[in-house]
Formats: structure tokens, C-alpha cells, sequence
């Protein structure tokens, strides 16, 4: 069998079994995620074996330690993994609730009911507890998922869908409610992504070399989870300490992440005030600085920008500062650089933050807090499938609820149009 | 120039527009809209006299005749879309509008807010009066609008975009707010749909043809206003003179229409009582029915439906009759031959409505009622840009909201995650 014809297959397999998946009730959705973490934890030793065969041959290819890293499913991976299917429990069902249901004139009821989009494709580099977090969530909000994470960790995700497929078994789900891809072979992406008709969305995580391979090929409806070039906005009246606290903790809590900061952004009448103490303390912690030349003015240990340091995601102890005229001059800043991901306006100005949050349209826009709230769990939607940058359907941290559509229902009594 | 870098430009030029018509507030818009109408009425005569040529030239080409009708935009026709102006300034306008706003454990506060899409490619065919209708959604969704009509409208859009234009230019707006592609080269399409980065949304409206063109090139995003293989079932207890009215009003209220009754199903418990006189009815108005064997036993004038009828968008005076064992099965054969358009039971079994609304997961899905409620005045969005059979972000018919997406805005006090 070809390798398309193969890929087609499984495809059928689980479109076919999408309506079953779509009507499973709430408690036998709970039943097969609390199952697979009890089959999981008695599997353990086998799965972490195969996550340590996969470990080991990245190390003879010579991964970088990293790199190596990110596999890792053993110790506190194992428990959070565990952990989060256990806790996809306690989320709300979102499917089948229906929201403004309303009376027409004709006295027609009419509403819209959340439904499963059917089959998504998850397309994945590394990290292989992606694979029990992202079935988890699709199939709790009843959709099939086909999961084709990296040839890196192929070992470790055939490992963990054998039990999560064994506890669809168990639980009377249909099998094809999870699907990992067996070859390794990265043409199987391009066939998955043409099958139009067969799957409903595919969320491709990973490097741009990914999402342009998908984005370029795709016939699938596609939603992106690309960079983050985002941007922290020093206002005219920012308090120096809150602006200290905010930007340390969008650039160094976390380095090699998305909602990271990248850009900072400073309010000329700002600039003497704020930008030396708040540049010395990430200097201090290793940050290396790169200015415009008024940067360099009010603070001697920067080096010197350039233009594409503008554009560039860092996802490293790097952060690019440039002063500028004022609000209007920063968003246009970040219109013509930025990727649509996560700004932020420290500033003690009511009407400045109201004019913020209005005006500028990337996915998450902050008034007086961190970058790094720009995730599903933070922001309050229980858990998350990844971060789009895509502005179709779901723009920003994605939850249960992206991974649905709404379909709309009428309750007659008989009415026509006629 | 190149066609490529000429749609590149005007692509270019909408998309730097697109900041300053999302900012724009409702006054604004609503004098955009006003202003358009009253334009048009005293373009009129020039506007007309464009539409004419059309005609005549649609007419020399030998069009058949009731497509050079489409063209026309005369009489009621040139009312209604004046109208349409007027009623758009009434709808609500979802820009800024903030929901969900929650207050997080560490008092930080998240919400949500609808912004506009950015720019949003609208590709049509025939009906110049989608060139008004189109454009005056999206720029009071806040969105920079391209329309690329067909080439037989061709004078017609280009003399109405004018007035657009103009009454853009008249009441302060970018003109490049609404762009109408005055080449009538398709291969302008094949550029349109690649301009990912520029291009946010692409709507095709249109035959197979068009919808296959764009949806097999496109790098943009894409919701398709695809065929409807549309059903009534009438379950066992259906009141047979409801199941008449609502087949006769699903089927030939109007003929050439999306969500038409193309598929009639009858549980076998009704065959007989429901549908001879179900059917006689159609029959009389000359409505040919293609049954399945046990609908030729209860009705002797039904011709012989093959397989490929199942799967047939008629848009005419046929109607294709299955009788089936029970519900189950008639959800089956929807999810077999449907297109996920619109699917009504005829019932008084109350456990079979909520069934029904619950497991077929079409866009529109009724109780009692015509198919041809599956319309976005009749629903309730007040206007409607089409009936989308694509899953992601809008399914079903598309009101204003759907030309717009959410960003996550967050009011803080200086909250760190760490």
C-alpha cells in the first residue's frame, strides 16, 4: 500500500468514526480520559523504556542537549501529563450547549449549539507528551484526532497512543477516536494535509520550516501556531517599578516561548525615567540589549539595533528597545513589525489604556501586566491546544471551545417561509 | 505591471487601509453607508446605463436567459439594494464589543473583544448587487473589502465601486476601504488567493467550478458558500398536513437556492399514510419525484431514483424520495450523501426532535419547520454575506459578527505570572 493510500486510510477510519465520537456523552468522554491515565500509569515502565530509546538514538544523531531534553517524558512530565487528563475531566462538556436561543416574529425558536468540527489533525515536532494532551482535549470537545508528532519521538507517541487506544477499548469509544501516524516518513504530512473531506482542521505546532510546509500544501482548513515578535509599551506615565516587574517577567521567566517579550517599546518622555533602571536589571541578569541610538543615549551597555532585530523572535536572553514619539508612533511599531501575538501598555493613563486595548488588533492585548498571560490556562479557559496566530476561528490561546463549531437549531411548530 | 504585482498592490493598499477602517466608529460608518445610497441615487442613470451594457453584451454572447436576469439591476432590484445600505446602518456594530470579561484569582481581568477580520476578498459571480450588499457588511464590520466580480457584471461593479469610492472619499473614510479588481482576467483570482500576509479571508460565492478554483489554490484562509444537498425526514409521527406545507415551502418556494429540499426521507411507518398526499401535492405543481422502490408502491407516478440522485443539488423542479427504516437510518443516509447544509424532521415524538437537533451535526438543523429558514435575515443576523458550508468560524448562514474575530484584552494592575 502507498504511503498516501495508507495515510487516506486512516483518514476514513477516523471520519468514520467522528459521528460516534461527536455523540459521546460527557461521563463516557470522563471515563475514557480517567482510564487512560490508570492504563498509563500501569504502562510506565514500558513507556518511559521507549521514550529512552528514542532519547538515546537523538543523542547518537547528535541532538543538541536541548533538543534531547524535550523529549524527556520521565519524572515531573509524567506526572503533569497524567495529571492533565485527569483534570480534562473537570472542564466543562462544551458540546451540545446552545447559546442565544432566541423567538423569531414567527414564533421559531432559534439557537446555536455547539458541536465537534469531526476530524483534527495535529501535526507536532518533539515533545511527546503533546500526544496525550492534545487527544485529550479533542476528543472531550467529541472530535476524532490523527496526531503526527516528530520522527524524534516516534517510539515515545506509539507508546502512549497504544494506551490511549486500549483504554478507547475499554470504554466502549470507537478505536479511530485516536490515531497516531506510525511512519516517520515527513511526505505522510503532506498527504494528511490534503484531505479535503476526510479532516476538518489541522493546527500544525512547531518551527516555521513546519508551519510553512503545511501553510504552503494545505487544502485543510489550517490554524497556525507561528512566532511571537511581542511587545511590552513603556507609556509617558509608567510607573518605573511596575514597568521593571513587567518586563523582567515577559522577558526571563521563561525564554524559548511564544508570548515571550521581544521588543520594548519607550515613550520619549519616558525614556530618561524609566529605561535606565529597567534595561540595568535584565543587564544585570544577562540580557543583552539592543537599542536605537536614543536607547543607547540613556543607557551606555546597549549595543546597537538594526533593522531586523525589529523582526526578529529572540526566544532568547536578547530584547530590542527603541524609544519612540508616543502611543501612536509604538502601535504603528508594531503594526508594520510585529505578528499579531501579545502587547502590552504599562501606563497610568486612563485614556491611553482604553485607546490601547481598542486599537491594537493582535490576540492579546494588556493593559499593566505580563506578556506571558497569553495562555489558555492563565487566562481562564482550563486548558489549552496551543496559541494561534491565525485570526480565523480562534485567535490567540486556543481551549475546548476553539476546538468546536455551532451549528444553528430551530424548534418549530410547523412554520414556513412562504 | 505585471497582473501579480497589480493585485499585489491593490492587495497593498487595502491591507495599510485596514488599521483605519477597523478604528473607525459607527458614526463613521453609518455615514460612509448613507452617503454610498445617496450617491448611487443620483448615479442612477449613469450606474444603469453601465448594467445595461452589460446585459446587451451578456445577451450578444448568447448567455442564457435567465442569467442576463441576474445581471439586471433595475426596478425592485436597484431598491432593494439601496435599501440594504440604509438597513446596514441600522444593525448593531460588533467592533469593540467586549464579552466574557472575567476577573482572574489574581484580579486581573480578561475579556474579550471583537475586532474586525482586516481584509476580507469577496469572489462572486453574476449579481452586480453583491458588490454593494458585500461591501457595505464589511466595512461596517470594520474591514477593508476586495470584490472581484464576474466579467459579465463588469461595468456594473466598476460604476457602482465609483460611488462607493466616492462616498468613502466624501465622508472621510480610506478609499482602498472598498476595492473593486477592475480586470477581468481569472488568473486576477489565482493572484488574490495567494496573498497570505495581505489577504485575511477569502469568500468564494459561486458554482463548483469557482468554489474548486479557490479553494484548491488558496494560501489564505477560505470559507466556501458551497451546494446543498438539503433534507426533509418525516418520522413516523409526522402530521402529514405539516409535512406537506413544509415540503411544498422547503421545495419550491424558490427553486435555485441553496438550502432547497433536494432529498425528501420517510420512515416506513408513514410511507403510506404521509406520502401520497405529500406528494400528489408536488406532483400537481410539476415537481417530477424520483423514488426508491417502496416510495413507487405508495406513489405510481414517481420515476425511478438512482444512486447518483442521493447525491444531487437539483436546484430545480425534481425531488428525490427515499423511505427508510427509522431515524438512525435517515441520519445515516444524510451522513453519507449530505453537504452539511440544512436537514429538517417532521415530528411529534419529542425525544426524536431533541435526537435530531442533537446528533445531525449540519448547519442548520430544524424541528418543524422549512428548510428555508437556513437564512440569515431569517434567523435573526439581521444581514447576511452568505451561507458558509465550511466548519471553521462560520457555519451556516454569516451575519455581521462572522466578518469579525476576538482578540483576548487584559486589564491589570501590574500582575506578574511568576
Amino acid at each position: 500500500m502507498t504511503l498516501q493510500r495508507e495515510i487516506e486510510e486512516l483518514a476514513s477510519r477516523a471520519k468514520a468514526a467522528a459521528p460516534a465520537v461527536a455523540n459521546l456523552g460527557t461521563r463516557e468522554k470522563n471515563a475514557w480520559l480517567l482510564r487512560a491515565a490508570e492504563r498509563l500509569e500501569a504502562a510506565r515502565e514500558r513507556v518511559l523504556a521507549a521514550n529512552r530509546d528514542d532519547m538515546r538514538e537523538a543523542e547518537a544523531k547528535g541532538l543538541a542537549a536541548p533538543m534531547v531534553k524535550r523529549l524527556d517524558l520521565a519524572g515531573g512530565k509524567w506526572r503533569d501529563m497524567l495529571d492533565g487528563l485527569r483534570q480534562v475531566t473537570q472542564l466543562p462538556d462544551p458540546v451540545g450547549e446552545i447559546s442565544e436561543l432566541r423567538v423569531r416574529p414567527n414564533g421559531l425558536r432559534v439557537g446555536r449549539m455547539r458541536i465537534p468540527l469531526g476530524v483534527i489533525g495535529i501535526i507536532y515536532e518533539s515533545r511527546p507528551n503533546v500526544t496525550v494532551d492534545a487527544a485529550a482535549l479533542c476528543v472531550k470537545a467529541g472530535n476524532a484526532v490523527i496526531l503526527r508528532g516528530g520522527s524524534e519521538a516516534i517510539r515515545s507517541n506509539l507508546a502512549l497512543a497504544e494506551e490511549l487506544r486500549g483504554a478507547a477499548a475499554d470504554t466502549g469509544l470507537p478505536e479511530a477516536a485516536v490515531t497516531v501516524v506510525s511512519t516517520t516518513d515527513r511526505a505522510a504530512i503532506d498527504h494528511l494535509i490534503q484531505l479535503s473531506g476526510l479532516v476538518d482542521l489541522i493546527i500544525p505546532r512547531g518551527g516555521r520550516g513546519l508551519i510553512d510546509r503545511v501553510t504552503s500544501g494545505a487544502r485543510v482548513p489550517v490554524i497556525k501556531h507561528d512566532a511571537g515578535v511581542c511587545h511590552v509599551f513603556l507609556d509617558a506615565s509608567a510607573d518605573a517599578e511596575m514597568a521593571r516587574a513587567i518586563v523582567r517577567d515577559s522577558k526571563i521567566r521563561q525564554m524559548a516561548v511564544c508570548n515571550g517579550l521581544e521588543t520594548l517599546l519607550c515613550h520619549e518622555a519616558a525614556a530618561r525615567r524609566v529605561l535606565p533602571p529597567v534595561l540595568k536589571a535584565l543587564h544585570e541578569e544577562g540580557v543583552e540589549i539592543r537599542g536605537c541610538a536614543r536607547t543607547r543615549e540613556v543607557f551606555a551597555e546597549a549595543v546597537a539595533a538594526h533593522d531586523a532585530d525589529w523582526a526578529t523572535e529572540y526566544l532568547d536572553k536578547i530584547l530590542a528597545v527603541r524609544v519612540v514619539r508616543d502611543m501612536d508612533d509604538a502601535i504603528a511599531h508594531i503594526q508594520r513589525y510585529g505578528t499579531d501575538h501579545t502587547e502590552v501598555i504599562v501606563t497610568n493613563d486612563y485614556g491611553n489604556a482604553q485607546a490601547w486595548t481598542r486599537r491594537v488588533n493582535s490576540s492579546t492585548v494588556g493593559v499593566n501586566c505580563s506578556t506571558a498571560f497569553a495562555d489558555g490556562y492563565r487566562l481562564g479557559l482550563g486548558a489549552e491546544i496551543g496559541i494561534s496566530t491565525s485570526k480565523l476561528h480562534a485567535f490567540g490561546p486556543m481551549g475546548l471551545e476553539e476546538l468546536t463549531t455551532r451549528k444553528f437549531v430551530l424548534f418549530g411548530e410547523g412554520q414556513l417561509r412562504e
